[in-house]
This record gives structure tokens, sequence and C-alpha cells, in this order.
């Protein structure tokens, strides 16, 4: 009795896996603290220091030794508190190593569950190692728990990160707005913000939302999907100026020009003669101003806009821990192989449940922003686009503070033993 | 009688100055709620709309026209409601006709009380005008109130709107460090954050508070006031990365080479060979990933750190409005020619009142960061420096939301009728 107990008790393993965000964390919060409702099936979870790579080189964290507390802490805690990896396992037909690896590291841990926290990338990884139990007869349940600021993670309604980005890039395009408004008599009049997104445009739409009313100007958005058309954007951005005395623009860093080249690479060069890379909002900033004499000012976003957990939005918050807790109940039916989803029930209210994917159906797709979400000048966003982004950024989670920082969580991140006499190099 | 009361009832004129800030308005709401309560001395507020560009040109904002909900939703609304300027006053001896102006307006509007909220070049306007009522033989009263977000304002122990920027920078790096530590393994190793400061240190002071344990890598701060030096800075970044995986740098916008060039200007050039404006912040990635190999990310802040009202620090907000306050009761004295400051009684616990300097003495003077604040190394702050800017970070002021974004308030700013047949050209 003791020995099947034993037996049907196993660990689990949990991950964190590409660029991180907001509320990563509430997802792992969610795995944890569902993982300990249920201790007569799950064992420990073992973190992976730094995703997956923590499995192939045997370094898994022991989360049973963190309190209650500070795993209920994780959940306003931006960053991956694990560590993440940007890692993907190669094809099973190309490299079985890895997978003779997991499968060692998997036993000797008495591992079940294998739960991967990450984007379209990384679910591919999650989908491969899915596969170990059919190939190499060894039990384990594999699932994947979406995880991306860019929202490109396909057959889920949203992802957990984006309602996050999207509520700072649109406070910071309004905040920014207010700013340029009462400077633009004697000088700045065009202010450019840069946002993430190489490849779709979810982020720069978001700032679209920081139009307050028709009296304001628009937000001039540039998408990574409309390659970028000089001639019409200096008219538009010459438009605004004149109508409304001052603009702000938000450009995606991946936005490319006709040619299909990235407009990032094409205006500054470093002393050396180098293309710069990254900076697409000064080039934009500077080309303004270069055509139409407007003084400007830029910024760049970069790591605070999806690291900003003082200003999540509360939906993101629960959603990225629902999914987390559905994770854990998904493996605990068997399911295999799938990712847990959130499907919208109705736009308002807005609502929503948790849905299944099958893993094979996310790796390795990017949801697109629909062109129906763009406005026919390529510059706006349309009502549908602002009726599917509102509802993502609604209400606010704000972290606890301490001295006037937001008192945010560091684990004690405690290594479990080794077992294994042999390393693994990825 | 009744002539005697209406001679004694005078409007004011208050005005915005220079570059905005996430708490201006708050000293405009303080001004104006006060004036209300004092009908029997102050008839209108009128606002100058951009700056004293206002007054020259004759374009004042009713502000009676506005609901007493709608000016106290100007305490949690960033940028200047009434818009600001770029505009110093020439001298009296140089150009008297502005001088000429001023007073047709402020007779033809029956202005006998004038507040100017701005930064030291503006309290330099502030102090000119001050000087009417000897010069001209118009009774007058000119209150100056600080504001910057440069901390730079003299006789004043803190400037408001400092203290949030440095709540806003210090969570900003605080949060990116969290970011770069979970992708040190794989990926990115060091985030420089490009902060506001042509010429001194303060913003990048207030990086320094992002260190949250003595286990964290410091922040290297690059403060205008020292000199880049690459070889040390260099063997610096190499050491904390090594020790910690990871580092992060903030860089005033302001750094100069030990010849005394902005750096910002010495990196990049534009595909004409122009010199690259701004932008020392990558500028200063670029120059790390080329001598040490690293991976980097960047941000510039820009507007978002000084028009982020959705993070600023309450103790900011509050003496803002106390000094908006302060200036109306200083003029209903008679006090001309006077700033109200702020003056620390203690630090711990952070106790303050309110002072007064003479404008004299305030104009055109910058305070600059005590060497004594910056460690020996030149990259960090000392005990003193954080126990001066950790109180002005307490407290958070959250604005109201709606649909998901701050609930800012627009005004409606409606334009007094022109008395005047001339124009003035600014």
């Amino acid at each position: 009795m003791g020995q099947a107990m034993e037996h049907k008790t196993r660990n689990a393993f949990y991950a964190q896996s590409g660029g991180v965000t907001a509320v990563i964390n509430a997802s792992a919060c969610g795995v944890i603290e569902t993982a300990r409702r249920y201790r007569q099936h799950i064992g420990t979870v073992y973190a992976g220091r730094n995703g997956i790579i923590g499995a192939l080189t045997e370094d898994l964290i022991d989360t049973s030794q963190e309190s209650a507390r500070d795993i209920a802490r994780l959940k306003y805690t931006p960053g991956g508190a694990f560590g993440s990896c940007r890692y993907q396992l190669p094809g099973w037909e190309d490299q079985p190593a890895p997978y003779a690896r997991l499968l060692e590291v998997f036993k000797a841990h008495n591992i079940g569950y294998f739960f991967y926290n990450g984007g379209g990338d990384s679910q591919d990884t999650a989908w491969k190692v899915s596969q170990i139990g059919a190939r190499l007869h060894y039990p384990i349940v594999c699932v994947g728990i979406p995880k991306t600021v860019d929202n490109d993670v396909p057959l889920t309604d949203n992802c957990p990160g984006f309602g996050s980005v999207a509520k700072y890039v649109a406070i910071a395009m309004r905040e920014a707005s207010l700013d340029v408004a009462s400077m633009a008599k004697t000088s700045t009049k065009v202010f450019v913000l840069e946002v993430m997104g190489r490849h779709t445009g979810w982020i720069t739409a978001a700032c679209g939302l920081a139009r307050q009313k028709a009296s304001d100007p628009p937000p001039i958005l540039l998408f990574p999907e409309i390659p970028f058309e000089a001639k019409t954007f200096l008219a538009y951005v010459r438009h605004c100026v004149e109508k409304y005395n001052y603009c702000t623009i938000a450009v995606a860093e991946g936005l490319r020009d006709q040619q299909g080249a990235f407009v990032s690479e094409s205006g500054l060069r470093d002393v050396f003669g180098h293309a710069q890379l990254g900076g697409v909002g000064p080039v934009i900033a500077h080309f303004v101003h270069q055509k139409l004499g407007y003084r400007y000012h830029w910024a760049v976003a970069d790591y605070l806009q999806r690291a900003a957990r003082h200003i999540a939005s509360a939906t993101d918050v629960e959603q990225a821990y629902r999914l987390g807790e559905a994770a854990v109940t998904l493996a605990l039916q068997g399911k295999n192989a799938v990712m847990p989803t959130i499907e919208r029930i109705s736009h308002k209210p807005y609502t929503w449940r948790v849905g299944v994917a099958a893993l094979q159906d996310v790796a390795n797709r990017e949801k697109m922003l629909p062109r129906e979400f763009i406005s026919r000048n390529g510059f706006s966003i349309t009502a549908p686009c602002r009726a599917y982004i509102q509802p993502l950024m609604h209400g606010e989670a704000y972290p606890p503070y301490k001295h006037g920082l937001p008192d945010y969580v560091r684990l004690k991140n405690i290594a479990v033993p080794k077992r294994l006499a042999t390393a693994f190099t990825v």
C-alpha cells in the first residue's frame, strides 16, 4: 500500500523559457500552489535553472524549500524567478542524445510531470519532450503553459504577458502625449516610442488605445505587418502636426521597408560603418526631423515594457495564474502534449474560460495581427481591435511597496543534489 | 465700500514653464484650490496658455470655468495642463518692450498676482517680472514655484518633480535587472538605461536605489559629473558580469568624455555622417559589446520618465501641491520676489516644512550632486545619497483608472476674451 502510494507520487519539473514577462512568475505560482494541493500525486516541484537547460544539466531547484508566502509573492514579481533560456531542442531524428539525457534525469529524480512555460518556440520543445513517453517507454505527462508579450501563440484568444505589456505601452503613450502636447508650442512636436514586436504588431496596436478623445491626435502606428512607405507616412505626420500642433508615433522594432529590410538597419551606422542593430525609434524620429524639420523626442522601452510588473494588468495576472493552475489539473488527468488556452466567451462584459489545445498544433506557429484590426490607411487600429485589446488591460494588480520600491521576491533557489555521475554540455 | 472691495480683489496669473513633470499640475491644483478659498482677495486665476507666452500674447485661460472636480483631478494628471514653453525674458536693459507689454496685459485684466511654475531658468523670468512693480509703478506680487525633474533648483532641499522621476527610474532599473538576470545564461548579460540629466546626476543617482540586496550586482552609474573613462568602466563591467553573470548600467544623457565632449555625440553617425544627437544609452551598450562581446539590451526612457504619473511618489505629489498652496499664501502676505521651498527637518522619520527663498538667489543657479553622494570609484551612490533620495520616492499616489488606463483630466481651457487691440509677437 505504502509502496503503491510511493509509486503513484511522482515529482514535477517546471521551467521558464524564452523572453520573460511581467506575469510569467504568476504562472509559476499557479503551478506550484496547485501542485502543493495535490501532494498525494505530486511530490516536489523541481524548477529547471534556466529553462530546459536545467533539466539537461541536472541543475534542478527544489521549490519545496520556499515558503508558501514566498511562492505567493511570485504572483507579483516580474522576470523569470528560476532563470530562462533561449534554447531549442534538436529534432529526435537528428540528435537523440538530449532526449536520452532528459530520460536519465527524469528517472533519477522520479519526474513524471513536465511543465514548460514559454512562447511558440518553447511549445515546440514541450511537444518534443511529450514524445518521450511513447518513444522511450517512460511514463511522463507533458503540458505547455503559454507565455509571451508578443501575443503570437496560436489557438489561445490571447497570451499571458500581453495584457500587461499592452497596458504599459498604452499608458506610456498617453502620458508622453500629455507631455509633448505641453511642449509643442515652442519645442518638441513629435514623440516616437519604439516598442517590441519583430514579426507581429500586437504591442504596436496596443499603443493605439492611448487615444483618449476624438479631439486628440491619433497615435501614428507603424506595424511590422505594413511595409514602411515614407511619402504617405510623412504626409500623415505633417497633417497631424498641422491639425493638432503635435503628434505621437509608435513604431514596432520589426518595421520593414518595401523591400522587406528592417528599417532599424537602414539608418544609422556606428563609427566603423556597421549598421546599428535595434533603434528603429531614433531612425524614424531623425527621418521626420530631416524631412519636416519638427523638433522631436524618442524613447525605446525595451525591457521596461515587459518587466513592468508595477503596472501589470489584473486580468493578465489572473489569466497567467489560472493557466498555471490548469496545467497541473490537466496533468493530473493524464492529458499529455496539451496546452491550456484562454477562450473568450464575450467582449462586453469580458468573460473567458480555460480551454485546451494540442501542443502539436501550437508549436512554431505565429498568430498574426488580423488585417481587419488595422485601419485602411495602415496607421491606426480599428474598433474591433480596440474591443479585443481593452479587456486584456483591465484592472491594476499593484505589488506591495517597501522604501518606495516594489517589494519583489527573490527565491532561495536551492539546488537539488545531483544523482547522476555524468555531465551534459549544452 | 463696494469699490474698495473691488479694488482689493485682484486677479492672478499662473503659468507653467520649461520641461513638464508628473506633478507640475499638482502645484497648479494647489494654486487654484487655495486661490478659490480666498475669493475676497483673488478674483480669477488666469492661466497662461504656454507659459509666459500666454501673458505676452494675451492668451489667457479662464480657470474659473473649470469645475472643482476637474481642478482636483489636476493632482493626478501629468504634463502641463495649460501648456508650457521654453522662453526666457530678455534683460530689462536690453529689451524693455516685453515688460511694457506684460504691464498692459496685467492692467487690462486686473492681474495683481503672478505665479510662475518652473526650474532655475524660469525663476529668472519670475525674478524679472517681480521687478515690474518697482520699475513700472504697478503693484504686483510675484512668486515662483519650483519644478524640475532634474532636482537642480538651489535653496530647496529637493524640487517637486524629482521624487517621482527618481521612483520611476529606480523601479525601471529594478524590474529590468530581474529581466536580464533571467536571460543572462544564454542571452543578454548587459542592460543599459539612459536617463535624463544634461548637467547634474540626480536622476542617475536615483537608479542606484534599484539595488535590493548586497548579493545583487551594483547598478553601474555613469554620472555627468564624472568624465567617462573607458578603461576603468570596461574593467568594472567585466568584473560585475564575471561575478554576478550580468550587469545593469544607468547612463545620464549628459555624460561627457575626458575632453568634455558629450559621449552621445561621439559614437553614432547617421547615413550622411552627421553626429547623432541623443542616444548615449545605445552608444554605451554598443561599446561594451564591441570591447567585451557581451549581448546587450538598452532602453531610453526619455519623456516616459517625467510623464509617469501612474507611479508618481506620494511624497512628491504632496510637496508639489503644498508649494502651490504656499505660493498663494505668500502672495496674500504681499511677499514679492520669493519662492516657497522644501526644508528637510529629519531623514528618519522623514519630516519637512515649507520655507522661503528670494528669487534673486534662485535664478540661473544649478544645485549639483555633491561629490560625497558618489562613491570613490565614481560608479555608485553612497549611503548619504541613498538616505537623501529614499524618502522622496516614498508612497504611491495612484490615479483612478477607466477602461484599463489612467483617467487623466483634460481641462476645457477656455480663452479669456482679449481686451487689447494690439498683438505681440514672441
